[in-house]
């Protein structure tokens, strides 16, 4: 007989009596909440198009990294798992295939976010009621496929059911932005919005970078043939997402260098590339960093919040990369720098009232180290949530002890769950406030917080914070 | 109505009731304790003159960064706080504006360590009954300034009231210690103390270096026309620190290297520095870390306790540096190394009876992995207490779990406050001794410890540790 | 009157009172299992002879170096602690001598490792019921003396009184293994197994180098006049190794290093070495690289697990070392990176199910920024157990913390314990359960695992999962 799945409402809270108590009406004040999603990767045509998801597998596994690493790390290729090649080649195509792989593994997830986050969604989203296994994974399988062909399981009317009250996508520099002109039309305009993301353009020595940069200058109207105009496309885009919603841009770069090149310099190394001399990785860098520095200055001028994330090394693995493309779960952090990295940025903008930086990292020892003391003294800096690995029960937890003590609560951006899962949305911010429950609950019973004020921060935390850290300005 | 301002006798103790009982019944042997304060910033003159303190805001806000940075930090510009301008320029000069200002912003403190000091403070240094806040501003202020303006509210008195032992100031290594004799004169010449601190002459490419060294020969009575006169200078210095009392010298250096340069090249650097020659990053990076080499064969001759901190990036933005200067919330932390850093320093002296160091970080991450392996085997060395951004509940409870296990309780320094903020001092080593008795009372009921052990070992961290850290040798 | 020692059957356990219900009832199923020692640094030969244990001293602190470096840091000369010297000079001879002064330190222990398990041994292995101290040192020396001098109290006879399944050596790769036939003789071939450790001929520019490399082709049969050979004569041993039980090869190298040279830049500078030529050190760590890459190479053919551990400055103090040798608690860790270092290497073997590797680390920072998402998509990445100076109960509780949400509990190793102290093992493995036990309890608490989960991974944990790491392949 199978297990029953049950979610308990005491899940992610402390374990010492008293302090869950506390904890649990703190969070009963933040659970109904509206959610309030800033940086986030589902596509814009999920929404444009509101089309019923596929299947089980190609909502729930397929496309999410976290679960399908964990199977890849003992020995599932990802062609079992139905994840696509490159090059067209075959891969699993029986989506209850696919479930059962993933139901005959459960095991592999004990200990993990992934398994919180399916816990919740399979029972609170999908009314699941046996644990998965192999012998239940049929029988899941029907009841999950069964909700997603409901009428009601669109992409847009879950945006209601989940209480999302706004959601942002993350668009390449050069998007036309077709599927947020379709959302805007549908009344969508101001809950779904875009969000700048340039990085394809940034990197000199990216093989797609001249596409980019044409694709650039097409979706702006301005024939790139030198770097002043690239400036010019590129404040001419911020613009245009700006008018279709965007409050942020978002940088993901490998180093957080942001010194300015002479700009002579810059023209140069830009002049070069352009016509597909060779670039250096020194040069690619360098002009990287002068491109963060040149997004500050366009930030200051038009006001979009920038997002800055760095420290990871992706596509760890050559041949995965060629068989199946990026964001696979072959991307592995690296130790990052930030005091002396954002220094000419911080120098030039840091202080303007005009600017707003949100800084993010998966590197935790920068969090008490660099990142808490920026945030806790540069008006324009605030120091963004735990993501990725680490937006998880410990991590989370982490993060509230070694970065609160020196940025204040106020300086935070409040939660981000930055996931492609759709389904999995309302279960992030649900375990986030959780966490932020058990650790106001502690601060409180240590004397340290009235509870009054653990009521009104942990509000704070989940609503009012991430709506003013990227309010428009 | 205001809410009540109170600080509750178990505040910062462990939320287990066992555990709390426990640490209580541990805390009750330390908090009566008399503070050994070996490593402050509150100068001497201060002492000397022994005046009344301004005001509310002079005392509490404008010279205590911590405060001011996280006001800054939500856009309240340093000249609202009454921080002085390098140029004279006017700042806020009504100091009623400035405490309301920072009770306005009371909210921002939040899980703090600021917000715990100035709780402690208020309440059981000047009996305010009230919460800070915009209405209760006014209340508060004239509450602390007729506390203040009292004739036993002293410097010196308070040394007293606060149960100061023995309080160490820091001085540059050309101080004529005019007011330490005035103090001795006094009969505070045991009792406050002067420390060594030769940085500004440690670096040749600051610009005030010439300066600095031309003063240091004033006060040695040397003249510093060469490398071997310098040395000589610093030594008598040490010795005239020393007659006044002092314990230790402090290096506050950016990195901890301690490679000697060969003695030609460090003077032909000295002499080239003297004459105003061009310096190189480089060339005044490896001088500095000779200069550490020379002051720990000093130490190791007159026995003065040498302090080690490092990593910090000073004065992070260059506006608000030219505008207010040093030491106002802009330095900021990055990744230290002391493993490579300390060995020609430790493979020389680190077995040597007569030298002892005491080495201090900001980034946690090297307390485990670096300073408590060094301090575990090297009789000379002591790992200083957390300090500065990480002289809070959860950074010092971080503390004793990453470094207790492995440099053992009896090779650390016992706490420093470490602190400009004169009346900050009880608080601080109060949150100490909490946070102590907590994680002992841990060990206890883990078993891993013996209760007698644990009331034994508190006093000792407390107490017996930093005095016998700081014993003359 | 003495107190006296007791071990109590809650030690270390959770303090919370339900939490450690829960975590007794988890450890209670692991207590008692079997242990798998695969990666252990007690001498083959201990086994071969089984002759008795010297005396106390000899056994207990003398050989330690967690115990001796703690007298060390607070003055107490190697010598006087009768650790030979490389001269063959004098040190205490007396065993009784030393172990007063052990006995006299006992409270340097406090909050170590070394005290927990120290306590276990003293009591569950000799019966001692005093607290050490300089009055009980004479007779808890008699105590442990009269247990050592027993009959059953012989190393191989402890394998089954500390139910120890199997045992790993550590042993060069010159090693001829005649401990290993003589015990193999003597029906220990399965039992105790050797492991296969390089180290010695993969850095050109060490003294030994060269006799190194002799001794292998001495042991291999292979006459090394070139670089060809030295592989070839790796190769053989690797394969006389593996018939003499060896499941793992280990390497202490510096840095993770894992880039090929090629082969002719590589052969080249064996051939230099060889003939005595000089080596750079820039050359000896690219060399030691690119041996990296060949072992798992090797391993990937011949299936021996490759063991990889960095980050360690060896030798920190010169004098030290002339003196005494090598592993005498002056080993220091520093920072180390694998995300770059390694994939060379997991990009070449990575996915290759021939390949399997086990990561160590003494830098903590790494397990959640780097180790944990390599061995969470890696099929041939296990994450190694929290070792050396982060085996303690903090150490390995902040392990569980930061690994597990992004590696899972199937992507670890299992415990090992590492050390020469051969009676201290079972007080490692019980105290590894422990903390597990009180982890698991709290993931079952905050209702992210099922208690019968709980009970599951425990098990696997402690004997399954070690087992299957380490499995012939």
């Amino acid at each position: 007989m199978a297990e029953t799945l049950e979610v308990h409402p005491d899940r992610a809270l402390p374990v010492d009596p008293d302090q869950r108590a506390l904890a649990r009406s703190i969070f009963a004040r933040t659970q109904g909440l509206p959610l309030v999603s800033m940086h986030g990767h589902v596509e814009a045509d999920v929404f444009a198009d509101n089309r019923a998801f596929d299947d089980p597998a190609r909502l729930l596994i397929v496309p999410d990294h976290y679960v399908t690493r964990m199977m890849v790390s003992q020995g599932v290729p990802l062609t079992d798992l139905g994840v696509p090649r490159s090059d067209g080649g075959p891969t699993e195509a029986d989506p209850r295939a696919i479930w059962r792989r993933f139901c005959s593994n459960w095991k592999l997830y004990r200990g993990t976010p992934s398994r919180f986050w399916l816990e919740h969604e399979l029972v609170t989203v999908f009314g699941v009621t046996s644990v998965p296994s192999e012998e239940t994974a049929d029988a899941i399988y029907d009841q999950i496929a069964s909700v997603v062909a409901g009428p009601d399981f669109r992409p847009r009317q879950l945006l209601d059911r989940f209480n999302i009250e706004i959601i942002s996508t993350t668009d390449p520099a050069s998007s036309g932005l077709t599927h947020h002109r379709r959302l805007a039309d549908a009344g969508y305009g101001e809950r779904i919005v875009p969000t700048f993301r340039p990085d394809a353009v940034a990197y000199l020595d990216r093989p797609a970078w001249r596409d980019e940069v044409r694709r650039l200058g097409d979706a702006a109207g301005v024939e790139i043939g030198a770097y002043p105009h690239f400036l010019d496309a590129l404040r001419r885009q911020r613009e245009t997402f700006q008018r279709a919603g965007a409050r942020a841009s978002d940088h993901g770069h490998d180093h957080a260098d942001t010194a300015p090149l002479d700009e002579t310099v810059a023209s140069a190394l830009f002049t070069k590339a352009l016509a597909g001399g060779p670039i250096t990785a020194e040069e690619s860098r360098a002009f990287a960093g002068h491109m963060l520095f040149q997004f500050a200055a366009m930030a200051r001028d038009d006001g979009l919040v920038m997002q800055i994330h760095t420290g990871v090394l992706r596509n760890h693995h050559s041949a995965m990369f060629a068989q199946h493309g990026a964001d696979k779960g072959f991307d592995i952090p690296f130790g990052a720098e930030y005091t002396h990295a954002l220094r000419p940025m911080l120098d030039a903008f840091g202080m303007d009232p005009g600017f707003r930086c949100i800084l993010f990292t998966i590197d935790e020892t920068v969090y008490s180290r660099e990142l808490a003391p920026l945030a806790g003294v540069y008006p324009s800096v605030r120091l963004g949530a735990p993501w990725w690995f680490i937006d998880s029960p410990e991590g989370m937890r982490r993060f509230r002890e070694t970065a609160t003590e020196t940025a204040g609560f106020y300086n935070m951006s409040g939660f981000v769950d930055d996931t492609r899962a759709f389904a999995s949305i309302p279960a992030r911010h649900d375990l986030s406030r959780r966490i932020d429950a058990g650790f106001l609950a502690r601060l409180v019973l240590e004397h340290r917080l009235g509870e009054d004020e653990a009521h009104e921060t942990a509000v704070d935390l989940a609503y009012r914070i991430p709506q003013a850290a990227y309010a428009r300005r």
